[in-house]
């Protein structure tokens, strides 16, 4: 499959989210009453529904009934968005995707309480998978699973930034449990529809292991640039103290004096931090070499994510890798 | 089973939950780190487990093995400080048990994360229950169910506060969402894990449709008076501008004039009431008659839920009337 053909099919597999999504997530009704306005303005401005779409393409290539897989992939999609509302609040983000974030929109009681009515329509769908019920039970434990770690990760997101003996391994330890399962959610649970072998489910999830860091290492050096949609700013990460990779990095190898600097530019509160202040921390980044560290350190993740593509049978090794690369080469 | 000897069985089966709870949720250690210790610091403020005791008392009574409820029963216990943890955020309460809550103690972020990670491991406890699969189907799905009515109760309660149109059905309709279903749920959960017929999981859901709002509505009485452990201030709810069924009856029972000052007070930021807003407003709860009915209220609601009990087979009765008795007359 051609990379292109790749981009076609994950884009029709993204379609047919739509209608279990609005199933799932009724916009109004009695028991839905102030959830379900709330939980569409958040869900209508992520179009993309990738990870709905890698559920379904890795069920049907690995021989499975899509179609049995379309409650699972919803799952992943409320599970993902669900965890959006919760860290905009966490993170004290105001704009996502270019609008007020949920709880910018609709006050913070009903944000942390809509993200939780995400995360209950999400396990409901997995429950109501037409599969059988041992295969069910799998898909359970590893929703769960993944969501704990993600959780976990958070943590020590949540109780890194700042703190001046954050390492590298801290960082990678950090996303790997933040990202590392939850990037490959959808596939994994898609080949157990599938009714794939153990190896081809580890394979996966080896894949994630390497696939989600490295989305996060590049997430890190976008941030920089680019603003991630929201609203045009950039260096977000340094403004909100958060401990990224080039953090952790320039902490390690910078002078004492640059790294008390960095430090106190990174423990101001966000309001009191100036621009000068953010072109700083960018200077010492660049100075320091973490800019292509990071970089370097992303490449040989997606490098590591292909060597896991080893281990499937020949057969089904020309799809992942394109997907793969279509993944590894998305903006955003 | 006179109504000591509830109490004490009662106290016998809380005992049971501590070794559980201690492996659901590790103090310390590699995936738990920054979470295990601000979730004990809730838990180890709520010391009677009375949820947890009526689960296993009621597997007991229903002639099931209460070691297999167990885990279902530390389910329960788990996703009631869940609910207090972002629901102390919600309303902004910073005291809860004469302590400060978990998010005054350790940040929004932190408390919003630790409420996530409560769940989670509620929903994993239910996952271990030690049951056949399809009954353990059936706990996730009633776990589910009730947790996602409370979530659109949560929902109406957040976003009727200081709503002009709040009247007494639809806060009867607001609790019953929110405590009708999750008051009974250990007890529904044992009886599943008894093995006990239809009958008897309809009778008790329906002692908690009615044993649910009665609690909610003497906790809006005693909140008038006795402060409910928020560090001895009375009228928290009015504070909050909460819509509590006193709210509700005052609106519809006073004169333009009155009903106008009301809202008023109640629309008031928490930060400018003053003591002398309170008090004019337990006033106008008393000239309105509002306690007495609230009162009356909880009385008829205390009934019905008796007369839900006449279903049960005559020799569960008496242990199932000494337990609500014990319940409805417990003072927290």
């Amino acid at each position: 499959m051609s990379a292109s053909r790749v981009a076609t099919e994950l884009a029709r597999h993204a379609r047919r989210i739509g209608p279990i999504l609005q199933e799932l997530v009724p916009r109004d009704g009695d028991e839905s009453a102030f959830l379900g306005g709330p939980a569409w303005y958040h869900l209508e401005t992520g179009g993309k529904r990738i990870r709905s779409a890698l559920c379904l393409l890795t069920a049907e290539a690995l021989g499975g009934d899509s179609e049995k897989a379309l409650h699972f992939a919803a799952a992943v999609e409320l599970l993902h968005n669900m965890l959006l509302v919760h860290d905009d609040i966490e993170d004290g983000d105001t704009v996502r995707r270019n609008q007020p974030t949920v709880w910018k929109r609709f006050g913070l009681a009903n944000a942390i309480n809509i993200g939780d009515y995400l995360f209950a329509r999400s396990l409901r769908a997995v429950i109501l998978s037409p599969v059988p019920g041992e295969a069910r039970a799998r898909l359970v434990d590893l929703f769960l699973a993944t969501y704990e770690r993600t959780i976990a990760g958070q943590a020590l997101d949540i109780n890194s930034r700042c703190d001046e003996r954050f390492t590298i391994e801290d960082y990678l330890r950090m996303v790997t449990l933040k990202t590392g399962h939850y990037l490959v959610l959808g596939m994994v649970g898609g080949a157990i529809i599938a009714g794939a072998p153990e190896a081809t489910l580890e394979c996966l999830r080896r894949l994630g292991e390497s696939l989600g860091p490295a989305f996060q290492i590049r997430d890190d050096i976008l941030d920089l640039t680019a603003g991630k949609g929201r609203g045009g700013v950039s260096g977000s990460d340094i403004r909100e103290g958060k401990a990224s990779i080039l953090y952790a990095h320039a902490l390690a190898h910078s002078s004492p004096a640059e790294a008390e600097r960095l430090l106190k530019i990174m423990r101001k509160p966000r309001e009191e931090k100036t621009d000068s202040d953010v072109a700083a921390v960018l200077g010492l980044y660049g100075r320091c070499g973490s800019i292509a560290f990071a970089q370097e350190m992303a490449d040989r993740l997606i490098l590591q994510a292909q060597r896991a593509l080893d281990a499937l049978p020949v057969e089904q090794q020309s799809l992942f890798r394109e997907l793969l690369t279509y993944i590894a080469e998305r903006k955003t």
